[in-house]
């Protein structure tokens, strides 16, 4: 078979890796080739045997590991393998739901980073009240962002959401503290002014009071803010979420109330549930990692799978490398 | 009679300024001497006539003012006259639900710095999902906070805490990107390492996703951040509201099972509805001016008054500016 995909899957890290064994087992798909990497007892359960490739691995990432350290100190961790895998090109895209802080410091380390990128950011889907998705990019991995860097997450957006969602000229708006252009820090006012001049279909600012209304294609923010956002949003939804239960199990009526309206509150649910958005990865390395929730179970690994062929066959790194080193966008 | 408090509110400045008629004509009080400002006309409608001090202003100050002049532009704005009448100590407290950015630098410019503080930082009570409520702050006043600002913000806070609502050693969290003392931005780890040596009992790095389930007294952040952060629990808040809205109006049952949870989606609303909390007030200023929302109601006006009674019988302001003098405390 030829122009078969080679997608690596990372069977610890994540909460129940029985979840990625009951995905794998079950997986039919005769575009790809699954590379599986974990410890001879997860990998004896994989009863699977076509287009199926085991690595047996003897070590694990921890959460307690030192995320800078961990690619060189645990070299047959089955993160670490994979990742270098990845740069070997004996895969074309990894999958592992390990600790974010080693996933991302080993991706940027191990893989490297797309010239004219000084610090990779970390990108994800989010959903708003609607049905419009964005991308949100960084979710943290730059705590210190410059103005350049800033331009550069929403030019690889750009290009993740032109390829990846066919969106021809995909909007793009910075987070920040009002919607004012003088609005913001050093660092905003920048970035305002830089994104301006360089993004085309650059609508300007955005407030955190409007995350879940708008209809921007991607939203822009360092990595403080970004994951303050991020968390923010997971903790006043999961805050609310708590709240709202403990209305309806007051009493008898509330629960007959809870019941009449399980459907509308099931889907709702569902919109937070973000497995179906496929994994966050880093904008500005060479290649394709992508970090799924460590609570992900077989439909979240099913859509990262999805994520990963489409990355691979649109040949998304390859575009973004050369855009960056010929410095144009679009 | 003897230490009657003269109490400024401003009339002009929130969305039904009838409101404030309203409660100024219903307020009854022997301690408190209420000095309104406002156009003619406002003055007109208010029939009380005992304990009122009516000033006439020419001017307003508008959304679309210029923040950092219209105390230089607009001398005859209520917002300004009442200011100015605060810092020549014709009354103790003012009260405004003008334009943030006005009410900030206005008071900035016009109360003063107490001596130590470089940026003054917003603070307002927030709300949990328990009855806990903590003292936020920035809310945005110092979108380019250094550590010590951010020290500075605690030891005030702490003599917020303790005056006003009797807690011996309020407890501090520094809003952060991990609990981790490693976490965070430059700022952010010098912050830590300074309120650890400086605070007693600093409790360490909060994460946004705990925000609505914390006990912690105080929780310090920058501007910028601590911007990005209310306004993301004030948007999520409400956009998650209207999607449960949206869930009970789709049909006749759902309708029904809407009427069965009443009671306790009102108790939730009102959790939400901060007007119960007082103002927002700049910490590091040398005098109080209290600012309320634009959309606030009389109950709103009757908590900020008794906050700012509070704060004048506690002789707060004057402990704080001493406590930061002596660069000492607790």
């Amino acid at each position: 078979m030829h122009n078969i995909m080679k997608i690596g899957i990372d069977i610890l890290g994540i909460d129940e890796p029985s979840r990625i064994i009951n995905f794998v087992n079950s997986y039919k798909d005769d575009e790809v080739e699954l590379y599986v990497y974990g410890l001879e007892e997860n990998l004896n359960q994989i009863t699977k045997t076509e287009n199926i490739i085991k690595n047996v691995c003897t070590e694990e990432v921890l959460m307690s590991d030192d995320a800078a350290r961990v690619h060189r100190k645990k070299k047959d961790a089955s993160m670490i393998r994979m990742l270098a895998d990845l740069n070997n090109d004996v895969i074309d895209v990894a999958i592992s739901g390990g600790s974010t802080g080693a996933f991302m410091a080993s991706s940027l380390f191990m893989l490297g980073r797309i010239e004219g990128i000084s610090k990779p950011g970390l990108a994800s889907l989010l959903p708003t009240r609607s049905e419009h998705k964005f991308l949100f990019t960084d979710l943290g991995a730059n705590v210190e962002a410059k103005p350049d860097d800033l331009v550069n997450y929403a030019k690889l957006g750009q290009l993740y959401m032109k390829y990846i969602y066919n969106i021809e000229t995909p909007s793009v708006a910075l987070l920040n503290v009002g919607v004012e252009e003088s609005k913001g820090n050093k660092v905003y006012k920048e970035a305002h002014k830089l994104l301006k001049e360089d993004i085309t279909n650059f609508k300007g600012n955005i407030e955190a009071r409007e995350i879940l209304e708008h209809k921007y294609d991607i939203v822009i923010a360092d990595g403080f803010a970004g994951n303050i956002l991020l968390k923010s949003i997971e903790g006043v939804a999961s805050s609310l979420g708590k709240m709202i239960k403990g209305i309806f199990l007051e009493n008898l009526i509330t629960k007959i109330s809870a019941l009449l309206v399980k459907k509308g509150i099931t889907a709702f649910k569902k919109k937070f549930d973000y497995s179906e958005y496929g994994g966050a990865f880093l904008l500005g390395i060479k290649k394709p990692s992508i970090k799924i929730h460590g609570s992900s179970d077989e439909n979240a690994l099913y859509y990262a799978v999805q994520q990963a062929k489409q990355i691979h066959k649109t040949k998304l790194y390859g575009i973004m490398i050369e855009t960056m080193e010929k410095g144009e966008t679009n």
